[in-house]
């Protein structure tokens, strides 16, 4: 997956289809219609004999249909995901047919405020109508039917362009195999709305502007919103690594106003290469669209809107992103799981802020290549191909888990074929696996570690990234049929709130966990009076992963004291152990359940 | 502290003061010289005898020289910090002599950018020099000089405010017994350097500035800088609770662009209000000095920049201002720290962002108001009286711990006179009231929770909100003769880690901890297979915030393991035990050193 020209889709031309005629206007959500629409667009690779591989891509508030390769042979730049999309990239040209279309009210193609109103043949300006997120879905679906296309494999995108893959897998949920949003909400917070409005703001004012019948570029104006955008598309961090207080040119201040910090001269830079690209009054209609975007509002809940979806979800955000935060990602993903849909989660890691969706291309990379086979291809459980030691330094494939599980064919024992199974703390979703391939269970994993969630896409198992102990609450009550807990319990800092939580969710609970009371434990604490150190138990006390000691007594206690019925245990070492278990047990698995 | 009519500052008047005459201009850091200047200034409160009650308040952007109570009976608002500053306050003027003057630049009386150039006989506009904060330092140090103040008892101010605090104290180590920066920073980061500098773009861009030499205001570009400078005053947290998705007042969409968004209408309102009361070239002027303000450029480090300063220092934060954060806070008091200072610091919990220096009356006020009598007092150590339990619902007058502490006496028993003590974890300040009370030692804590700190600033001891998990890497090795660790080393996540931070910095190091090789843990254990539960261990294990058990002799081993060199140990339960302690103590005191 490496940018080189080797792999680069080579050039690209955009085109443009008329999808809607004068005569028969689109009628839009503000009650307006409009026509004629063209759609601008780009196609990648080719479309396989089903249509069955087809992937939209959805662009962000700056972007356009040029996604990858370049237009002319002098272009100093290739499109705008060159880098995730071509031939063996993470999104693979060789495999998929991928289009993308410029939206609706855009200024590269597809009729916006600045095409030519044939009402009175000068560009609609601000009598354009106000668009919204559906309007554009709706126009992109016109497209694809023009096109010919049936379904969908996935559709994907950033930011306003996450936006629309949730629309898009509301209004037509027989169309979309795979939905990824990514980087995105489902409605924008006040501070985005301000940020925003500032903007708008700015450019309203500039004397250019002209009540939006410039001749020339409301420039300052639009400069100014792209600066406060540009700000709150990098984080904090990213900002500082990149600037700090670094200055343009002297040692010492300049003692005026002009630019000095290097920051400031980065700013200016941006506005004014945006102002001699991009339409003043798109920026308008287009931020509007993204402050009225409203799932909430729209459908009631979010758990409303979801309620009929039927594509399989990878929802992504980036760590640092303060504009999209991965806190409304993980609102969507709590949804979707509500409505108990395939919905798969991940937080990358990245210091880039909102922009880390277009920079992250290693880690986003890797994710969308293997959720994609998965989409195109669920039956087939053979890990990615792309997932080599080569691309993220250890995997699965060679990497033997530290100690022997027996407890996984244990818990595999309990579990009945067909059921639904949650497994808490999945890490490489190794029993998952076990069980999708032996029982035809509907599995699903939570996992905090980003590699080991890769690892579970990866194997084509739908994976949460989430922490157990702050809770799972987006689940209704006995969602599961079986929750397992294995070897987890003992680390978590309040394992008394985490089971009842896993008792509400799941008819049965199954925990494992090693038995403190083994008597190589007893013999140490008791006759050399020091914490025991076995091979279920090999930390020392002052780096122990280990928070919380007990033994199989303590457990009985445990589920005594709070109402929970125990429905079976195995105490076992090597096998299960029938007499003195908690004398002679190194570990135990619990089947338990509470009413 | 209630903000009642009764205890209103009532009637005030600003005065103002030649302090540079035009014959004698003073010199500034740009290297221009300026003259005259007036300032403008109130006086709250009587200044006693000895001069010394003094209290120098710095005001922050938009703020001026009116602090608190009414300039007329049909002043709708009083003075910008008037429930902080009054009769019985947290400010109290019963007691201190209360100044606050308008800083150089500004639009509020002191000599300013509005203000009229004797060489034109116009406004200077943009022929007024640049000012950086030492400045406006200078300019009201030669304030109080006129006014024959001799010493301050405390200068203290929040945002731009705190950075003149700072200043102060470099400037004038001899003037200032106390300085309380508050929400501040000692240098802009990149992304606070962006906010402002596109605030000022609108403002230059806006038609009306006519390159400073406005007749009417430019209220369009400064509204804008207002509305992105609100953005980062407030939180997201407190934005979404404030305003929402909250439409002005429709229920439905306008589909427009006018302001409908609750929040908009908020900004624009903002926006205007401001631009009828505040100068643009003002604002140009005062975020071009706050982006100046850097004491890492001035002095070559922060430590360098602290290291001769002698007030002991207060610094407070608040934990959602994401203009001005915690951690930059925190790097003032961590060069304070590594100096060796006395500094106190606390992060107080609050959603309301950086306003919230404004907002937080009752935990600011408390802080203040306890800080300012042991400035005033520092021998007396009797507790505030207006800590009570009606003021903060509990406090250590009336709260008993929940074990006997048979330790403190043990630990206190094992510190030499006059030596210098860090208690890491120091609670409500007991043990260090004792030793400060019977050993005349340098007493210093570090603790978490706000409530804690607050009873530690009461008693007078410098503490630092701090948890001793994220390291205190900003002490030099061996600073403290006696680094104290008592009963917490068994609830930390990482024990080793913590044990070699402190014994780094702690010539010795002493803790205290629970046995959990004592014969009742032992017989639970050996004979009944349960984990124990104790007198000194109460907690089952399922919710106990003891993360990690050990014994005498595991503690042996750490000890052995790691090169850490045993003085003495006191193994005891409720009296020192001799014979078999690793059996019959149920808690030891160590102490140990490391080279």
């Amino acid at each position: 997956m490496t940018d080189t020209k080797e792999n680069s889709i080579g050039f690209v031309k955009t085109q443009t289809l008329r999808v809607v005629e004068k005569d028969n206007p689109l009628t839009l959500e503000c009650g307006k219609s409009l026509g004629p629409i063209d759609v601008a667009y780009e196609t990648y690779g080719r479309i396989d004999a089903n249509g069955d591989n087809v992937i939209l891509i959805c662009h962000a508030l700056s972007g356009n249909a040029h996604v990858a390769g370049l237009h002319t042979p002098n272009d100093r730049k290739p499109g705008w995901w060159d880098n995730m999309v071509g031939p063996g990239k993470g999104i693979d040209t060789n495999k998929y047919f991928v289009i993308c279309s410029n939206f609706l009210g855009g200024c590269s193609g597809t009729t916006g405020p600045s095409s030519l109103n044939h009402k009175t043949g000068k560009p609609y300006g601000l009598g354009f109508p106000i668009i919204t997120v559906a309007d554009m879905v709706r126009v992109q679906k016109l497209l694809l039917d023009k096109l010919g296309v049936k379904k969908l494999l996935a559709v994907m995108g950033g930011s306003i362009g996450g936006m629309q893959v949730l629309q898009w897998a509301i209004l037509y949920p027989d169309f979309v195999r795979a939905a990824i949003p990514i980087a995105t909400t489902s409605h924008l917070s006040a501070q985005s709305i301000a940020f925003d409005a500032v903007g708008r703001n700015a450019i309203l004012a500039d004397p250019n502007f002209a009540a939006g019948q410039y001749s020339k570029q409301p420039a300052e104006g639009l400069g100014i919103a792209r600066m406060i955008g540009h700000i709150t598309y990098l984080s904090e961090e990213s900002m500082r690594a990149k600037f700090g207080r670094k200055l343009r040119s002297a040692e010492n201040y300049m003692y005026d106003f002009d630019s000095e910090f290097a920051v400031e001269t980065y700013l200016d830079y941006q506005g004014q290469s945006f102002a001699e690209r991009f339409d003043a009054n798109s920026y308008l209609y287009i931020t509007r669209a993204s402050d009225y975007f409203d799932l909430v509002k729209d459908y009631g809940s979010l758990e409303k809107a979801f309620a009929d979806v039927k594509s399989r979800f990878f929802v992504v955000s980036l760590s640092s992103d303060w504009l999209f935060t991965p806190l409304q990602s993980k609102e969507i993903v709590e949804a979707l799981a509500a409505n108990r849909k395939d919905v798969s989660y991940c937080n990358i890691a990245s210091p880039y802020g909102h922009d880390a969706f277009l920079l992250e291309v290693e880690a986003l990379g890797q994710f969308l290549c293997c959720f994609l086979k998965a989409a195109y291809d669920p039956k087939n459980n053979k890990p990615c191909s792309c997932y080599t030691r080569q691309s993220r330094g250890v995997s699965f494939l060679d990497e033997q888990p530290h100690r022997a599980r027996v407890d996984y064919g244990l818990i595999e024992s309990l579990i009945a074929s067909n059921s639904s199974v949650l497994d808490v703390g999945c890490g490489q979703g190794e029993l998952l696996a076990n069980l999708l391939r032996d029982k035809n269970i509907k599995g699903e994993g939570i996992e905090l570690e980003q590699n080991l969630v890769l690892d579970c896409i990866c194997r084509r198992i739908p994976v949460i990234q989430q922490d157990v102990e702050r809770g799972l609450n987006f689940y209704a009550d006995k969602s599961f049929d079986y929750v397992i807990l294995s070897q987890t319990v003992q680390t978590l800092k309040n394992p008394e709130k985490a089971l009842l939580e896993l008792l509400r969710i799941g008819k049965k609970v199954i925990v494992s966990f090693p038995n403190f009371a083994h008597w190589r434990c007893r013999l140490q604490m008791a006759l050399f009076g020091k914490a025991p150190v076995t091979g279920q138990l090999p930390f020392e006390w002052y780096n122990s992963p280990n928070l919380h000691f007990f033994t199989l007594k303590d457990f009985d206690r445990f589920c005594d004291k709070l109402g929970v019925r125990i429905e079976s245990k195995i105490a076992f070492s090597t096998r299960p152990l029938k007499f003195a278990p908690n004398l002679r047990a190194e570990q135990a698995v619990y089947v338990i359940k509470k009413d």
